[in-house]
């Protein structure tokens, strides 16, 4: 039988958004994980300068592969060389590769649970064994090294996540190290997916790059860079990986879109701009870490990093997908389902997504207010 | 163990090609199977609009998947519901989800020997089993019933391609319904790569879709459209197999770029430019017809489709990579080795693709003839 996938339940609720707001509902979008705001506005006046002049063939950047491995140098010290630098069309397909790289079927690699819905599904896909490892307020919902020294036997691989999704939390630095050590003590292979990496609230997250050359990195333009529906990313392989790398990138995926690598290589000189919306996170944060507690959401994950509220719900249900379903018909904010993040406690969190404007999360949360002051549990 | 890929030797030869023209050489670029033409300039307008008003977000066009449904009624006359077409980050990986789709790990798939060489690389990546049958001149260089009847046992599943790359051939359709006959009676799943079809010098290739209702189609907007980076195709799956076909997109890939899906929906409406492009290759191939027995090119594949000439010259060397690479340095004309295409046979084939302009055609040809005429066999 080929491997059966779950389906993504913050789909559902969205689709019933968008026939809300095809009704002339005012629908506020926090379900899926991505910015509202476009790409650098110097990003976008490369990709017109692009469309006009190159017929956009099948295309690997060196001039981005050699700027990433830049940026590693420049913001974490750690020594990239640009071939190392796989480019992808995004996230997913870079996370496909390194599993696929790393790992034959049967393979079991350890995950945190609740974790994003695709480091299961990609495992089931190529026929590898997630090992959920549960994690709770307790372990500040992120995998430990106690938590992975504890398996037996010991896992084939994990994937780490830092800032995590759904939950936003960050490794701190010292656990991050001891982490690595264990891994290394019991033959662990690592796969590090950076994707909210220059987005958090406190410390920068640091990258395992800088940490262990032999992990394997995941990251992209979407989420930092703005640029989700451009379709790039990149995979930071060991040199002995290099070769399987690109021949797998070839094969599976030919060549990321043209046009975003051009765009891309443009966005990493646009701080500015993209600081300002982290700035706008960290206010937007603010405004509902003010708001939960009048909403009765006590129990929340730290959201050190990311854009999301991963938030326990379980006083007021055990059906996450029904409550999100009804807090969007009644108040016509949208959110994401516990049960796309943890197959056994996902039924009493939901999360939000907090990429949108401020005065989105003003509104949101005045409609939330009255909504959950009048919930009451079946 | 991970599965091991094998490189692709055209892009080395590719190499060689871009330092000798930074060497100041000129080069003609015959070696890979794109395009030198850029997207239809209707599209290209509409991308410069979209990236002036949307932020592109993650996305999969409606419209995009119903003008696609209605591109299989007007041609082919097959029925194909919107929420059949999967619309995916090239042909590529259509074809990765189409054999994760059908196939679990061992499987074993049939695939024409020559044939592209991602299929028998993307079934080692999904840990399958390819299963070559060997075709020349006796089989048109394709697959035939009588060769997927004669595999004992039958294996799993057959992957089509026609016209087929490297050798532009097509399947007759009298051959074709044999096939798919052989196919239904033997339980083996059938996809369909038809990437190459819109590009044919005879009678049109005929879609699979209006023949087969189960089987899986595979195509993109790299080729006929002319939108090789652009990195956008889709995925013809029969109705049970829709969810499951979501699922492995949004883990597997995410969406596919939103820029591009703009774009490809206008480029269904630019057929007189996009006629044009076939024109042009009608040109160069008759061009190239008249020059192969002046370069004692005598045994071709039948050129019925796509843009290639698949040719023996055993007659000239049994190291395909190395005579691709002298043809190069001494002519500046790229070409593709064959043994990229076939492992077995492929040293004394190479591969030509014709969709450049026609005066570079001129070009080549002048200088392949002189080269030809004073070639000696080592």
């Amino acid at each position: 039988m080929p491997a059966i996938l779950e389906p993504f339940h913050a789909i559902s609720i969205s689709t019933i958004a968008h026939r809300l707001k095809a009704e002339g509902r005012e629908v506020i979008h926090m379900e899926f994980g991505q910015p509202s705001t476009g790409a650098p506005a110097a990003a976008i006046a490369a990709a017109h300068r692009v469309l006009d002049v190159d017929p956009m063939g099948y295309w690997q950047s060196d001039a981005l592969k050699a700027r990433i491995a830049r940026h590693y140098a420049e913001t974490c010290g750690a020594t990239v060389a640009p071939e190392q630098v796989i480019l992808t069309n995004g996230a997913s397909p870079a996370l496909v590769m390194a599993l696929s790289l790393l790992f034959d079927p049967g393979a079991r690699v350890a995950i945190a649970r609740p974790g994003y819905v695709a480091y299961r599904n990609n495992l089931h896909a190529l026929f590898m064994e997630p090992v959920e490892l549960p994690c709770g307020p307790d372990e500040r919902y992120q995998i430990t090294a106690a938590a992975l020294e504890a398996l037996d036997p010991a896992p084939d691989g994990v994937i780490l996540a830092s800032p995590a999704n759904p939950t936003g939390t960050v490794i701190e630095a010292d656990e991050l190290g001891r982490i690595l050590a264990v891994c290394k003590a019991r033959g662990i292979r690592v796969v590090s997916d950076e994707i909210y990496h220059g987005i958090t609230y406190g410390e920068p997250a640091l990258s395992v790059a800088a940490l262990d050359p032999e992990a394997l990195i995941v990251n992209s333009f979407s989420k930092y860079f703005s640029m989700a529906g451009w379709r790039l990313g990149w995979l930071i392989v060991p040199p002995a990986l290099i070769t399987q790398a690109m021949a797998r990138m070839g094969n599976l995926f030919l060549t990321p879109p043209s046009l975003a690598q051009h765009a891309g290589l443009v966005a990493f000189d646009c701080r500015d701009e993209l600081e300002g919306h982290v700035a706008t996170y960290a206010r937007n944060r603010d405004l509902l870490l003010a708001a939960l507690p009048e909403l009765g959401l006590k129990r929340i994950a730290p959201p050190d990093g990311a854009f999301y509220i991963w938030a326990d719900i379980g006083h007021l249900t055990d059906d996450s997908l029904a409550f999100c379903e009804k807090l969007l018909r009644d108040t016509g904010v949208c959110t994401a389902p516990g049960i796309d993040f943890d197959p056994v406690e996902g039924r009493r969190f939901f999360r939000m997504s907090f990429a949108v404007s401020t005065p989105l999360i003003e509104e949101a949360i005045a409609r939330m207010k009255p909504w959950f002051a009048a919930f009451k549990k079946d």
